[in-house]
């Protein structure tokens, strides 16, 4: 006899579990559910005796794990709609930077808006990834720059996750760029970033993992290895934007520290790619920045698939370079543009993007054990997830089990 | 005093009214609605004495005229996210082909599906449509290919407009592709869609205009201008799929016919952009099968506009070549791939598109006499509307003066 609360029944699952069927796949399966975990899943015929008082019947319908978008920026204030607008009518970079846009908008944006502006803002982002069946959400400091606006932003995570239906995991992005008032000493501001918000913000609570953005127009390989030296001596992970622009060196640096992942990627070579296989790096492809940056050097998806480097999808939702708020449109672009498979891609935002944000024994399959992160579709095969753009194909999502 | 039965008020109009402001825009707006119909829009202050009993206050929010679909494929049995699938592990075309694929599958299960599965499946989509804003949208035939199938196609069209909330306009596609039962004797299925199911179609009362697929691997513009002389010869307008994959003369084909629109025009040269402005023809851009196919030539947009050639957006959604369910998601592909200006690309989804469709009289704008077709978005700028990817933006909809 299983103990448990909650049954669900009458699906089909793609449990996203490695090793057996494309997708993990079980016809016509079942899962209980006790204590917001998963305690069983597997065939319906096999069901065990269980003390489930509810019944959750699902007329046939596909379940998968809760979708992780393991890479966002999704609080910042302000939105880059009007610089979108001047680009298209024919602004150059440069008058639109004179004009006060790009990054620097957002950071002012970002350390005018309260706590609460920051909230309301995410959760209208937030909306098109739960909306696309997202569980667990990642999500970045970096547009605050300075002591109380990097902590601002990561209290507003925390909240998000306390309040808005979704997990959430934090991660300090101080390296994201010299903030205006430190550009004529970006020393004294990677210490800062360094020595003295990082250790705050851990001390608060606020951080689960330290990232940067390793870029000839951003953060060298040797200012980022201060900052991940640091994260080390306080016992946190890190992962890194590596190698969008450039093959600066980003996923080997990501590799000697041992970093859940290394992002973008899309300019990194075999070296590369073989040192972040050696050190079991995530890559994480981004393949709505792609878009929006009309970037035409797609990741090395056969390298990284040839060395065995598992691969992630995330929206990157940021007001700059990705304002992608949905999940499934992000799987979309990963396999029309980077020519993932359907499967590849749906594991890297279920079964890989929890290893990406140290998450593994947590979530991101359909196995005794895990939270119960579910997502239940209206779809007829697990390809659809990844083929239609737009279509609204969410039936209801469990979070730890409750219906959200 | 005007009579009217609703004030639709507190509000940002984008009025999409040309040579005005950019979006037509008013910043602080009022309509007045009488019967279905827009009888006063203006600035809030010089809202005239009215009688109308109920008042719709909308907390500052964007209104812009609801948003017209005039390319899709809405109405198909099956889908092809197997055949995506198999593409993208390695399939070749012609494997997919042998194995039954491509679009002889879709017009097997459209000819093997019910009246009633096909309006099932058809709303399944239209709900992304209609959550972008969508209140008129165009649906062609084409994937019958024989009388009963393409009359059971337009039929279902119908019953969409008639019950499910939105405005429709169809086209017959008569000439989408040689059905299999005819490769040998093309011509016998020519003679038969031009003189057998397009009058048979008419006399239903079901063809708002006709509409062919001209290109090498479907029909020479010999047998479109033989379908085109019958529309004439009924009174019907034409609209053609032109120059998609190369430039054979398309668009001065639709041209010649004084069509509604020639759509995609990828491939069309200055000859072609300039028939089409001599004939007042309507571009119709599809980037999301621009996208799908992972096309390199865009169409030529600055001819189109050095010729003063109208541009249209649609989503083209069908289940071989475009996936597309949001026309939100067309907007932002079409600025982002072909650089339209976010005005231009609304433009295209609301003035233009109406035009597109032979409705410039009926709706495509907000000022009076049009239906009061309108769509109110959660929005700081009308830029918004292209500049997000996957964020849920409509706050609300009317539908001839009624939320829906
Ligand atoms: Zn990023
Ligand atoms: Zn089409």
């Amino acid at each position: 006899m299983i103990r448990a609360d909650l049954l669900i029944t009458d699906c089909r699952l793609a449990t996203m579990r490695e090793g057996g069927q494309v997708y993990g796949a079980i016809d016509d399966g079942a899962v209980l559910i006790a204590g917001g975990r998963i305690v069983w899943a597997g065939p319906r015929t096999d069901l065990p005796q269980h003390d489930a008082a509810q019944t959750d019947r699902l007329d046939g319908r596909w379940v998968t794990p809760g979708l992780i978008d393991c890479h966002t920026h999704l609080v910042f204030g302000g939105d880059r709609s009007g610089e979108f607008e001047q680009r298209l009518g024919g602004a150059t970079y440069e008058e639109i930077a004179r004009a006060g846009g790009g990054i620097v908008s957002s950071v002012a944006a970002t350390r005018a808006a309260s706590g609460d502006d920051l909230y309301a803002s995410a959760l209208t982002r937030l909306a098109g990834l739960v909306a696309t069946g997202v569980t667990t959400v990642e999500i970045k400091s970096g547009y605050g720059l300075d002591h109380d606006s990097e902590l601002k932003m990561l209290r507003v995570a925390r909240r998000i996750g306390r309040e808005a239906g979704v997990r959430v995991r934090t991660s300090y992005l101080g390296l994201h760029a010299v903030p205006p008032e430190h550009r004529a000493d970006r020393a004294a501001y990677v210490d800062k970033a360094v020595d003295e918000i990082l250790p705050a913000a851990h001390a608060e609570g606020l951080v689960d993992a330290v990232d940067a953005y390793c870029e000839p127009i951003a953060f060298t390989t040797d200012e980022v290895g201060r900052l991940f030296e640091k994260a080390r001596s306080l016992g946190l992970p890190v992962k890194l934007h590596a190698d969008q622009l450039s093959d600066g060196g980003g996923a080997a640096l990501a590799a000697k520290y041992s970093a859940l992942s290394a992002d973008h990627v899309e300019h990194t070579g075999e070296a590369g790619v073989r040192a972040m296989a050696e050190a079991g790096v995530v890559a994480v492809l981004l393949p709505g920045a792609f878009l929006m940056l009309r970037e035409t050097q797609v990741p090395p998806v056969d390298l990284l698939r040839g060395h065995g480097v598992a691969m992630a999808v995330a929206t990157d939702c940021n007001p700059g370079t990705s304002p992608v708020a949905s999940m499934t449109a992000a799987l979309n672009l990963a396999c029309v543009q980077f020519r993932l498979t359907p499967e590849e891609a749906l594991a890297g935002a279920t079964r890989v993007a929890a290893s990406a944000l140290g998450l593994s024994a947590e979530t991101g399959t359909i196995e005794p054990g895990k939270a119960a992160d579910l997502a239940v579709w209206d779809i007829e095969r697990p390809a659809e997830l990844c083929y239609w753009l737009g279509k609204p194909l969410l039936a209801r999502r469990y979070l730890a089990g409750m219906e959200r």
